[in-house]
């Protein structure tokens, strides 16, 4: 990521430097920004004084290296000072991005003594008669753990717990932000699957739900499982089901775009972790019948030594019905999708020109996608990537925010594959028939109407199939 | 509780009753609620129409059962209609009582791109390489886990974890109200000393420090020793270590009023529980030599059946030196201090009558005190209780903010006896020799000096005895 030539907002700097108050030197400093090909973002006036302005300049570099050289290039301006430099992501993430407030005044006593003790002993007894009502007296109403363990955060590995918090705390910040939605970033110091799923258990009464978070496979199918069998609260790993049901989204309604049927479709998956698992598993169960996914050593098919992998051995018993051998560009011809959710850059643009009429291509590994967008304009009908400065970003806040939001609504014990299918329904209908195109096949993800959707839908599935354990008009009795 | 014949606002009711608009209503209707024994607390009108007066009275009641009886005696008004009745504690409490909210604010795709992906990944990568840089760059530098298993809730006992959220959620209020400080409460599912160090040691790298709560003795000595031993960070147990030192506070400037000094003090402490062993180590740290501990049984003495209890079996060893025998009303005689942290009402009248001049009761049990304050005026020359509503009230909210801001702030390894000893000191040194009087050896919790000048002693003594990893100039790079 370092090596990207152009300049970006992630490695924006803030630059306080003091020059002559005098027409000209703007010119001058732009001039020797624009010539270390930086951008710059803005302009701020601190003060002039004695014949001398002190301003910030926010400049938008292409790497961290970029950045230094560019300092180093604007302090060779003659009359030039720089005061401070400082790198704004790095500000940004200071002192971390989350707080916890009250949502109770405490001016008086009085306050004091019904928030805490000795009123708060007649709301622990009222939940120690019936638990339940924790859902409706406690932060469990509206309140989710985002869990890693920091095994396989984002593109980055295997980085540990650490490493892995300001990711967990961003992930918080769009659960509020999108879904209104309380989340709390635990960081779990050990990767054994007992440990994970004992912390899980035991953490569960604090909270309406759990979002697992880049834990890698095929640890993450373990914890899952052994969790949704024990625990009456939704567990839901996004990185297989939120990626899963975004990507399903996209195809409902490229396939509109081209005119195909998912019954008709050749789909190949690059990636067997846990996106590339679970997005397959949700295609066959949207009706896609020939599904090919290739991991680091080629396809997986029927009777191919996979090693200890249940889920591998799922796949290989589940998809690829023609057998098919070799690695991705073997396997890639008459391809009606392509489906890229492992490391970037692997399909050539080769294998685009091999793939079928009017080819799908949804390159999600984040932050670069697997294959380069305009290397492939005019030859695939439809592409989707993970990034936000390409059109039809395939981004799991499209999803989780409105999925917990609808599963906490209804009290869902868990997330299952029909409320999964109404979230992918419902984000794709969110683009009118009129709005329909190649480049307009998912939402945007300021879109409010998304979330909404998505929890509407994901509650009346809940309702519908028996998941739900409130319905939407259950009051909450406050005078017993 | 339920039977306290005060009207108290723990035990308020709002109710929205409809009455003519005519002179005479609000004497009738006031008239019926005294008559009840319960106090209204405020009057708000709603609204006027054809007439009618729309109006919310907020009444004081002495239990629920009294509440209950009042809106039916209302009722029993011909030409009053009662609209709804809300109980204000359970109001208070719906829906939980703490938010997570976003410190940085996300309105454009480059503010996305800055704290989430792609951008995070650089902080990530930081962390990888300094893992230490963690206590910077997320909420580790100010965030506290509040961990309870609800063994030892109030006076209410072992509870379960879903009926203790709502007191841990109460402290996390506290710890921000009165320390600045973001606390998150998480309930553990099991109350084995395995489990619950297992769960603190995984979920350690999420946090700067661990306040342990309500958990029974002796199994919070087991867990807050083995985590000592383990964890980078303070593990503080409140019940133990907050009242110790609010204690000490207490006894510091009470000996000022009563003029005399901590060697030559005879002192019985009722409760051999968390909070009675710990201030009783305190106390002899402080210099007390002869303390006399008395648990359900009787008083500890060297030689006395105490099973396995190696925090009783110290206390046996350490404490009780001429060996006194008996209950309470026993080994009190001659006591200068009494200091109760067990069952209330324990300590009888003859009991205060048969200690040493000038006695010093502590009666800390909350919410009911050991011994009415009204029952010993004239006898005790000075009189502590844990509650509100009486002077010189002992509460840990004095302590554990200001000791966690100094930990939090000096990223304190562990919170040694030093620390704690200098936050009794500091708290003490709020009350000034002019305002010191037996009615005033303790400053009120809403001083806002408390916390500031705990948190500058704590600070000052974490860097004298080497348990302070940043020193208070310790800058913070963002320009790498």
């Amino acid at each position: 990521m370092n090596t990207s030539p152009v300049p970006s907002v992630q490695y924006s700097v803030t630059v306080r430097m003091e020059y002559p108050h005098e027409p000209g030197w703007m010119a001058r400093i732009a001039s020797a920004i624009a010539g270390q090909g930086a951008s710059i973002g803005s302009v701020d006036l601190v003060h002039v004084r004695h014949g001398q302005s002190l301003r910030d300049y926010t400049l938008e570099c292409a790497s961290t290296d970029h950045a230094h050289h560019v300092v180093e290039e604007i302090k060779k301006l003659d009359g030039v000072e720089i005061q401070s430099v400082s790198d704004d992501t790095f500000l940004m993430h200071l002192g971390g991005k989350l707080e916890i407030r009250s949502k109770v005044k405490l001016k008086t006593r009085a306050d004091l003594s019904m928030a805490y003790t000795p009123g708060v002993a007649r709301v622990c007894q009222a939940i120690e008669r019936d638990p339940d009502s924790s859902f409706n007296l406690t932060i469990r109403k509206n309140c989710v753990a985002i869990v890693s363990d920091g095994s396989a955060v984002l593109g980055l590995g295997n980085i540990g717990t650490r490493a892995a918090m300001p990711v967990m705390e961003g992930k918080a910040i769009l659960f509020k932000q999108f879904g209104g939605i309380d989340a709390f970033p635990l960081c779990v110091d050990s990767q054994r699957v007992e440990d994970i799923v004992l912390f899980c258990k035991m953490v569960a009464p604090t909270f309406g739900g759990i979002n697992l978070e880049d834990i890698s496979a095929p640890r993450c199918f373990q914890i899952e499982q052994a969790l949704k069998e024990d625990l009456d609260i939704p567990v839901f790993h996004d990185d297989q089901h939120g990626t899963a049901v975004v990507l399903l989204a996209a195809l409902i309604n490229a396939l509109k775009v081209v005119h195909k049927e998912p019954g008709d479709l050749k789909v190949v998956v690059s990636g067997a972790g846990a996106a590339g698992v679970t997005c397959t598993k949700t295609l066959l169960a949207y009706g896609v019948k020939n599904a090919v996914v290739c991991d680091s050593k080629g396809s997986i098919y029927d009777g191919r030594e996979i090693g200890d992998n249940p889920a591998k051995a799922w796949l290989a018993e589940h998809t690829n019905p023609d057998k098919l051998k070799g690695h991705l560009d073997d396997v890639i011809g008459g391809a009606d999708v392509f489906v890229g959710v492992s490391q970037p850059n692997v399909l050539s643009v080769d294998g685009v020109r091999a793939m079928n009429e009017n080819p799908i291509v949804f390159a999600m590994s984040n932050p670069d996608p697997k294959i380069a967008p305009e290397a492939i304009e005019g030859l695939a009908a439809v592409v989707g990537t993970g990034r936000s400065d390409y059109p039809n970003q395939i981004n799991n806040v499209l999803a989780f925010p409105g999925i917990f939001r609808g599963a906490l609504s209804s009290r869902a014990r868990q997330i299952n594959e029909p409320m999964k299918l109404a979230a992918a329904e419902a984000i794709a209908s969110v683009v009118s028939p009129e709005e329909l195109s190649a480049d307009y096949i998912i939402p945007s993800i300021f879109d409010s109407r998304v979330t909404r959707a998505v929890a509407g839908a994901v509650a009346q599935a809940a309702q519908e199939t028996g998941m739900a354990q409130r319905t939407p008009k259950d009051t909450i009795a406050v005078w017993a």
